[in-house]
């Protein structure tokens, strides 16, 4: 199961934890807008209120004034194709032996169903199919023979995959990132106590500091008085394996992931772009708005070099930048879809070309990446109806050739355009006149990592993790571990 | 915590079980009308649909489409005071090692905390306060290393309770009763398949035969072909504790419980109450709908004997039975109550009495208790305001002197008007000209048992089953078990 | 369009009306359950909340605080088949050069297209198909060049129909009743004011007191100062037309309609109906709740003569009453309905019966009417499968023969049953051992009216007003009237 | 009543009007989101769906089903301050002696009061207060003497104000604009039909093609079988009085208004603030989305012209233009505004900015507009918070000093930053270290209009019309009209 989501986690010096929670939240929701929910611990009480929908539907002011409590979790859910099933709704809490847990969870395993058979093994029952439960019951299951570090630690032994978890034990507000640090999380500081965050906009939006992303394999701990944290760095791996796709098109631009601020790589990213397959066109134009920060890299690289890789002269002036494309913002959940027998193509309801940009002229369109390949071939054809001379477009990252397995629901590989076909046969697909993507090296000088650090799975089909029925781009045997016999009384 | 609730499974040939289930719930709907819920097995793949809401709130047509399979259970559930919480909602599921559960309960556990505390300390994690979970996560331990029959013997050793359970583990259903049979629970024959309820007339509405009632202490196993089930004796006592409140005023009229139609005891409840206390007036009226059997049963004796209980002479016509009081049937849960200051009794809302059948005449209004008395002191009132010369009250069972910890939700103990006052002394806080209540061996005679058969804890402050802070009226010592520790390898 | 509505005005000495009125709805929403209105008016300031819906649906708190003024009418519309328009839902409320209007109607004009015509004619413009509409801009127009009184007087003589109005005007509340009288409507005593109601027991819900029934052809004019009436007798006829069927079915037994408490006229029917067909079964049995005052008349008038006529001997004790037919309340709007191939008949979620009263016996089914057989036959079915061994049906009123034009949407022609059967044959289709229905003769006796003070068109088919195609059953000449054009300046 | 509204309207060949038309409200979405409807016309039939909410929310497929025939109109209405009233919902409906007719109205009457009583003076009664039902009904009265050209012609000259209406007569669909041309309308061809609408992106979105604007003045009678239109050139003005505010701020950036596209105008209006008051800053930066294209053009500019209009020198890189600004989409409707207590400045919930970009710089921050202030006072803060040396303020388009009476609800005068401060008097208030609007001869040059034939009240204090305790800015005089008296026979 692939999950994109936001996870948080605050703790304050008294005031209640609820409504920073909630803004956090609204600063998070575009990654995940399935489910929001809250969960916060006031003394040995918890409270949760977690709800299908967007967070601005989930809660209400009543709703937030019972959830009481300095010391709280938050969470919103992606919409993953198929099971739209309010169990896996998080934060998942449960109350066990030494107290109360609720964990948020974006990424995941590749062996929770391991876990879950050892665990069922021994008794364990569970409400839903989600990796989340398998973590809370390793977990609780941990706490009741050793202290809460070390029973991290071992959980953390025990599961692979990616992770990025905010988990709140009664009072105390932890947050961990797996070895690999696939997934983003970072640490902030309040005026009055700490949060953590899938990205730092969500400390911007109260006003907090970004203090540094969470390492790989550690964890923090908030202290209950929201004075600090502790860090431990329990586990230690050579490499990383960030998910370079945050930064091309999940995150907010402005956030800074792993140390880039998301906006300033995407630009980069463009300039790269211009540089390695740069077309002189009339005019450069984004898909909004995914594509406007890349196509402002292009187009600034553009005014600098020429397509061949010279100076500018200075009469000339380069691409033009312009805002061909206009989005409609209300089409949205409740949108009904046009019928097969009427005209009007789709993509036009959602982005409408400025016919007085695009006719007569040569066009480049500029996005961060073809997935299934139908917008794109609309898109052409738009423009082409529009008057456009020549339509090429460029892509400010590789080509998705397989799918993600480490959390961000893409699609299967069968329905990914690249999977199959060359970029020519994807030109021909779409009916562009050029076509061209960027290359991974070019991502990872951007983003200032060796290639081994980044996971590079959807452009490359080399894993970071064990998955079943693909290759890895690195070793991924498990480490031994002591595991002690899972049994309660030693 | 105390529940009030209708359970059901069912398990039929080859059609799907998720409609039956839903009319059986319809029919079930006056026992919970807090959520409802429905949990079907289509060979190891478990469906679950459970919300807040009325059963026709709840189930849309595109919601039973999808719970596939021809074995499930359902569940209603009471508004309990307080704790309106979603996670309270069944039936409860969830998979384990050797399959997947499903649990509908109807009763209240005396040592849920107990167990709770011994399953978390190996390991156990638990998502909500109920009952429910405990007896589920107990069941799938046993799973792990005895047969099905054998774990429910040992989950039934050890909790202590009044319970009526209907369970799927994968496509087999089970019903179980506590070892007092304190929760009604019956076996039906469908057409094509065989059902549980907690009451006759959801077999009626299937057109089913009810077969007989689940004993106490019995395992019924239905055959997944729906051509049968078995029986196990699983445990055995003495005595039953048959709540007798079922009768009085839980059970549907039309209901066959433990061998006795509930409408016939009401009726014959009534007579009895004539023959205790009957008080020649112009008129006898029941409170709708709630007294009318009982009101039916008084009026009849009383055309036969006389209120001293002479053979009554053919020239006298006895007491009238007339419906003196008309219910509005729209007045729900979105009701806007009175204020203060409005002059107008919320009773006149509910309860509109026909001045015709009241004016200048000596009246007997029936009811089947009186809990908090606020209600008869209000409808005392209205009866003499339209008229009435006399107005004696006739309670068809005993005073409730103490609150029902067994899964039916009265008040506390503070609230009850008899829990510290005489029969006298409820007639002067209602104003009534006299008040009877019915005597608890008349309750064991019209059903058919010794008293020491029936749970009487409300009407006696005496209990079935050990609770703290108050008496019992037998020997409730836990029996020995061989509890083997609580290792998944033993 | 046929209409079955209830309508309620209420002026208050300073209070404000809205609760009233809401609670007044409460009491009639049996008499509709489509939609809810309450138009309140404070000094020049008109309020309105009227939505689709039952009243507990319609209006919360905060509706109720903003509906200021002590004057004010409210609506409750019946489900008519079809048409489910929110633009029919009541009151109507309009503004004008002289003030504010706002209207609630029951009833059905017979010439609506007619005056809608005229209006036209001179510019009106209509929001809706609605007969309410037509009477509002009538009276509208009316009040440019005349008092109160006379608009009202030449609006009733131009309109032709039945009505029972409640009207606000500003802060004057109106009630008035066609000329037949065939609609109800009544006059109560608050103890700070007065209402207008369509049932008494709308009056009683507020602890008022009924005052009289508003006479037909009667204009009443409530004081501003909630401190009395006038009362304007603006169309005098020699014969009424009273619509018997309220009695029969449509209001409640609580209510009293024309000085006849219903529930007393439906046991003087049921008295009636043993006296004209009874027939000497082991029990007689209500269908619950309809069928339930005939049932008990039937029964005692049985206990008194034989089936003969003879006085009954001392030693018999004559037709045995019980309730033999559980009805389950819960089964409304969101039921989802039994398909085709399930066993399970529709009526039996419905009724359940009681197997120990029928099986074996000979039972007599009261109901208040047979409309399409449907029920009646599947009722029968199901009797004679509980052992039942003969089954008589008797039903409390004359066979409906013939559509209501007059404001009670029964069904069309083609549906009813009896209107191209004999008796014998309906009992052949239902498939009852015997059948029989009351005379028309024993209606107007029971109700104190000759018959042509009544409305007895769906029984006779012959009405008391002129409708295309139908016959009448009086002279229905339209009086001249003195019909000045329909100028504003004259 | 202030209103900003869209208005669509549609007549087809042969396929039904409200798919078209329910994409062309989404198109108009921007133009009012707190309701929307669509009325069409099927023969003689007239359908309409209007209700609370966006279009998405408004519209089920089931609706539109159901909205049969191949003409009709729809409406989306702004949410103005106050009145949330469901009356007030368009398009308005109703039916007359001639047929049906539906509105659509963008505008405001000065005179509504006037005609409403006039027509309350011959009897027309109104179900709400808005102008678009007095349109109808005037328009209801013409049509029962004259033909519909000259009904509308009538009409036109009895209401004053502006407006863009369209108007449904039975099948045929009409366009209207006002004499001065204050609200735009544009005529769009189809592949089977012709549409009217506010704006031309409505008309993209169905891949029709722009025909051009209505006139002022102007009706558009668009052919039954969308086969072409006639035009009538009703009444005729010296100047128009075209919004200016359409372009600066309402209107979509791919709509071309009265010959000029929007998205252009706004990159003009930006090079123009350049040329008048560029300041040379280290970086530029938009308000996003609104200041986008102002902040393009305003940064095109300098990169040719330095601050004191010289051409920029070839070294010199001009204004670096940035995103420095993010918008978090996801704050809606029903977002929990931040307390008083609490830290976070509400405006960084919805825009965050990216430090790395404002860090040490001094910063220009472009938008097209300051109402309140409030916003700009913490924006400027907001970005001397993340660092910024200067915080230099340039708006697109002039200071709002009074409010607008013609259809754009902005805020009234005491509201307005501007209606009582000097420009450095709000540059103080709001902390920027500088701050410039643009001219209004600059904004006049851009549009090409002459200042006479533009609407700028709301930067004047000067209106086209007649306004009550306003001052005008040309001959507002009423022409005679041969008002003929309001009778019908005449």
């Amino acid at each position: 199961m692939t999950e994109k989501c936001g996870v948080v986690g605050v703790s304050l010096a008294g005031r209640d934890a609820a409504r920073p929670l909630y803004y956090a939240l609204y600063a998070l929701q575009h990654r995940g807008q399935e489910s929001a929910g809250i969960v916060t611990h006031d003394g040995f009480q918890q409270h949760s209120h977690v709800d299908m929908g967007l967070v601005g539907e989930v809660f209400d002011e009543s709703d937030l004034d019972v959830l009481n409590g300095s010391a709280g979790i938050g969470h919103v859910r992606y919409p993953t194709a198929g099971s739209v099933d309010s169990s896996c709704a998080q934060p998942f809490s449960v109350s066990f032996k030494s107290g109360s847990l609720g964990l948020s969870h974006n990424g995941n395993l590749v062996n929770a169903d391991e876990i879950r058979d050892d665990l069922a093994a021994v008794g364990h029952a569970f409400t839903s199919d989600g990796d989340t439960e398998v973590i809370a019951h390793d977990l609780a299951r941990n706490l009741l023979k050793e202290d809460l570090v070390r029973a991290v630690k071992h959980t953390m032994e025990r599961i692979h995959g990616s992770y990025a978890l905010t988990i709140s034990h009664d009072e105390t507000v932890l947050g961990v990132r797996d070895p690999l640090g696939n997934r983003p999380l970072c640490i902030g500081k309040l005026e009055d106590g700490y949060i953590l965050a899938s990205e730092s906009a969500a400390i911007d939006t109260l006003d907090g500091e970004l203090v540094r992303d969470v390492k790989p394999g550690e964890l923090i701990v908030l202290h209950e008085d929201g004075g600090g944290f502790d860090s431990y760095q329990l586990i230690e791996r050579d490499n990383t394996a960030h998910c370079f796709f945050e930064h091309v098109y999940f995150a907010r631009p402005d956030s800074v992931i792993d140390e880039t601020l998301v906006y300033e790589a995407r630009r980069n990213l463009g300039r790269k772009l211009w540089e390695e397959s740069g077309v002189e066109t009339d005019v450069v134009m984004p898909v909004p708005d995914s594509g406007r920060a890349f196509a402002s890299g292009y187009a600034d690289a553009a005014s600098e070099t020429t397509a061949d890789g010279e100076i500018r002269p200075d009469d000339e002036d380069g691409v033009e930048f312009a805002e061909g494309l206009m989005k409609n913002r209300y089409v949205g959940r409740t949108f009904i879809m046009p019928t097969q027998d009427e005209r009007e193509r789709a993509v036009r309801l959602k982005l409408n070309p400025i016919k007085s940009t695009i006719e007569g002229r040569t066009v480049t369109v500029i996005d961060d990446s073809i997935v299934r390949g139908t917008t794109s071939t609309q898109l052409v054809q738009l423009l082409k109806d529009c008057g456009a001379e020549e339509v090429h477009v460029r892509i400010g990252a590789p080509a998705i050739v397989a799918p993600c397995y480490m959390g961000i629901d893409m699609a299967t590989r069968e329905e990914l355009i690249a999977s199959d076909r060359t970029t020519d046969e994807i030109r021909d697909e779409i009916q562009a006149d050029s076509l061209a993507y960027l290359s991974t090296d070019a991502v990872a000088e951007v983003l200032g990592k060796e290639r081994i650090d980044l996971c590079l799975g959807c452009v490359t089909g080399e894993y970071p993790y064990e998955i079943e029925g693909e290759t890895t781009d690195r070793d991924v045997t498990r480490p031994e571990i002591d595991e002690t016999p899972l049994h309660a009384d030693d």
